[in-house]
């Protein structure tokens, strides 16, 4: 049982990291599409205290398409955006979904918002703030599928 | 309309940035408990870009027992840790409901939880990180008693 989180594009290490810690706590997959703004040498990762980056499964590619072409053919693809209306509690997600978050600065590119219409969700949140943190949002996320799969942390 | 979050002895101010974050987009009122490990200086908030201070109903206090004597008579604490065994959504939570988290390197005092077992939850995470993310953890909870309430967040 995993579920998987993919960073379109992440720009803050410390993000990154902490999303890196989240994975750890859950037996997620975590998918880094490129390019990162930042380094993935082994001093820096230190040095911005991501400590459980190496209690991670993490994979890097060059593309959205390349993870989606590396997933099992029935793999399914929940793309997080405050661009869309639906909700995230609105869904029933189950073993192996993805969920895809975009760089800190812009969210996901428009172009893949538009591609996967019926899989997009945001997390609700009053217009006080342009958006949450990006690990905060993949925390949430993360946690509302262990929650429907009764917390499957083996 | 609110939740409350309670930092009691917060370290570090990215978090408590973050988890202010949090609360403009979702209206929760934040209550600080000092001694805080950072400044709340104008200059250092804005040095550490905690950019959503001032969008955010901000408490300070010297111990927690002046939070639970301020609040109102009914209010209901809530206490976070991974030293006990009870899974946060076994908890029914509703309007006005205090989440209390402790510091980040150790959490909230063995005497806190003690005196209020009935009200302590754990976030269930593998065993391979001591905990998650303060932030990551103020968010996930948070959230859930908002799913919980149809996301009041008017």
């Amino acid at each position: 049982m995993a579920f998987h989180i993919v960073l379109v594009n992440p720009e803050i290490p410390a993000n990154t990291g902490n999303i890196a810690r989240t994975c750890a706590a859950t037996g997620t997959h975590l998918h880094l599409v490129r390019p990162l703004g930042f380094s993935t040498d082994d001093k820096i990762l230190k040095r911005a205290g991501l400590d459980y980056w190496y209690a991670v499964n993490i994979t890097y590619y060059d593309s959205f398409e390349e993870v989606a072409e590396a997933a099992n053919s029935d793999a399914r693809f929940f793309f997080a955006s405050t661009r869309v209306t639906k909700n995230y509690t609105d869904f029933e997600f189950r073993d192996g979904d993805y969920f895809v978050f975009g760089k800190e600065t812009a969210g996901l590119p428009q172009a893949l918002l538009d591609a996967h219409k019926e899989t997009c969700m945001r997390i609700p949140m009053t217009d006080k703030v342009r958006s949450l943190n990006l690990a905060n949002s993949a925390a949430i996320l993360v946690y509302e599928a262990l929650r429907q799969n009764d917390f499957p942390l083996s």
